[in-house]
């Protein structure tokens, strides 16, 4: 069965995370639209707009060695002709950031146009609930 | 001559500014959609989802103290069917931001589903450049 226009969406909502975990540069340049005016707001940057510049963002941060493994959490998505909102929780692995995803259907296949991502707040535990959650928080803020 | 598209979908998101500006939560929550499932990733809360809990944290922000002026800069807006992005910075008095939002035509009206802001780095001044320029930047981080 055909999959709807929302799974091709959450499809390319997860390529998009697979080519950041793998820090695959290429799949992440294809995932990208070439035919709008695509911008990302990367956590603790500048805002970045432009295709070239936004790609050499991808670069530095995948040639980097920041990240290992990011997984989205919770994905919902808000589509209208041929553009589609993704909104989820990214989990890393001592941090959990929040983003939003734009893609547009170009020629049947849904490539990104932006991305906002933003570091959550610690969860501050409960000190009424049992001790030991302490341990399980991330470090830094 | 009737507006464009474009230029509605920039009224609404400079009637957000206003409203936000003005602490005006009766205008804020008008600009919200009614019929879809909306958001808001305020910069150091956790994501919010849901009118009530969207409106709810616009009461906590706008019955605060912490905003007196926020402008929206250099807006771009992508629209495709009954939806639009505007990216844009958020010009506050000694901070800047960087937010997505994202509007939905709803019987002629285009209304906030979701909103995304960020917290800018400071600008690093140019030591090269005339001195001075310090004094201008915000404090803190």
């Amino acid at each position: 069965m055909a999959r709807s226009e929302k799974e091709q969406v959450l499809a390319a909502n997860a390529a998009f995370y697979a080519a950041f975990s793998t820090s695959n540069l290429a799949a992440m340049d294809a995932l990208w639209s070439t035919s709008r005016d695509v911008a990302v707001f990367h956590p603790n940057w500048q805002g970045i707009k432009g295709r070239d510049a936004v790609m050499r963002s991808w670069a530095t941060i995948l040639n980097g060695n920041e990240v290992t493994d990011i997984r989205p959490v919770g994905a919902r998505v808000i589509l209208s002709g041929k553009m589609a909102m993704v909104i989820c929780e990214e989990d890393l692995v001592a941090v959990r950031m929040i983003a939003t995803n734009i893609f547009m259907d170009e020629g049947g296949t849904w490539r990104m146009v932006h991305h906002q991502a933003t570091r959550l707040p610690e969860v501050v535990p409960d000190p009424t609930e049992s001790k030991g959650r302490k341990g399980q928080r991330s470090s830094g803020t």
